[in-house]
């Protein structure tokens, strides 16, 4: 009856060996899952359409140029790549790339044409969207280097339903007319959802 | 005796699954808090101070219109509800909504009006605080749609005591005088704290 | 046999005690090294020079005054420390401090003084970076008290090597001559690496 019952007791702590070892693999991996994983809890495709101010559009402009270098004025983006430009914006956001798509937010923030010697913009951004399934808002930080195919900027943060989300979003230039309108394709991967 | 000890042993490895139970309950518990739970780490009420120079107040002013677009100026807020104003502020901020009250650090960095057909702006800004319990810095961005009672913004980053931190912050606007002087309620909520 | 079978479960009892506390330390201490070390899990040291346009270094100057307060211009920094000016760079990044060593990159975006009794500066700008190990960018917000000899900003997020990362990066002024030139050290450290 001892022997059983101790043989009982190392069954047991054999049983609870195995359900520790289990446990502390299982938290190993949901701290792994949570932190590492490079695939997105949440991904948007969403698109967004910039009109520049040219002095002659003021009812359909959505940005205008409000800092230019010296000698430049604010009517015509600058000599080379526009160096110095800031633009401020407020552009529409579509689920398509079709500029009449009945609007699910808003773009907002600015681009600054920062270099001299190719197109490349920095930008401070935020989406502010109102669509079936989302409200909030999504701040952006980045370099936009707009002659590459594609650009990844830095999802910083996030609030209403991406509240505290943080990701990577990938930009493409969907169109470009002119120097008055361009449209981005905006990959949105959040890999920080909380 | 035998069976006496082999039932001490049966309730220790009871009392271990409990303890077990509780430590891996208290892991992802722990590991739920750190990362997802809706309950700040950490929190703070502000308030700050702008006070813009409109051309006759350069002794107070706390702010400055540096960027408009294109046939406004520096010293009076463009029409079309600012659309295209940047203004660089260093306000001071106070714990309690006093602008007299003794400054606890700076609001330092600017905000852009940015939309043409309501009152909205996107922030890029630092808090620098000296208060009797923290020291260091906290960094914001965010869109600012000021019509809305609340709006939050997302403080992406921070250092010396708010090393790291992340989290989001709720403005209210406590006060607004004409279009020289507002105030702002600041409830920062951090849910990283590190 | 009963009573050296018991105790032989008792010594396995406190073996798994032992394990069971190591085991919830251990899980702690990760958490900890993932979220809470202070060592970062990657460093860079980077230099970036900056020479602004004054009116007649067009060919060198890798920065410009694009916005100035009432009454400034854009090729001389504004009296009161300059509050009010935005500067827009592309800034070449180098190993060490010398400005004539083979970039590995680009310092692209802004910088704002933003306070009219101290030299002070709200930055929001990218690393391009193309050295030998790391290609990708990285985002950085904050302010930038130039009197004070080290200054923390964060890094808000980044994209390619610095995939998600986020980190402070304390900047020293290493060289300032003038008000055409200057070279701020930059000590990156990563704490959250992905």
């Amino acid at each position: 009856m001892a022997r059983a019952t101790a043989a009982t007791s190392l069954v047991l702590i054999f049983f609870l060996s195995f359900m520790l070892f289990s446990s502390s693999f299982s938290s190993a991996s949901s701290s792994w899952k949570s932190k590492k994983h490079h695939k997105p809890c949440k991904h948007l495709l969403l698109f967004f359409h910039d009109i520049i101010y040219n002095g002659r559009n003021a009812a359909n402009a959505t940005s205008a140029i409000v800092a230019a270098p010296q000698g430049a004025n604010l009517t015509i983006l600058a000599d080379k790549f526009h160096f110095g430009n800031i633009a401020v914006f407020d552009d529409p956001i579509t689920l398509d790339n079709n500029l009449h798509s009945p609007p699910v937010g808003r773009a907002q923030g600015m681009y600054i044409y920062d270099t001299k010697n190719t197109f490349s913009a920095w930008l401070g951004f935020t989406f502010v969207l109102k669509t079936k399934d989302y409200q909030g808002t999504i701040n952006f930080n980045g370099a936009d280097p707009l002659m590459n195919k594609t650009r990844d900027i830095s999802i910083v943060g996030g609030t209403g339903d991406f509240f505290m989300h943080r990701g990577v979003a990938t930009l493409m230039t969907d169109s470009f007319e002119g120097e008055v309108y361009f449209r981005l394709s905006v990959d949105i991967k959040f890999y920080e959802c909380w």
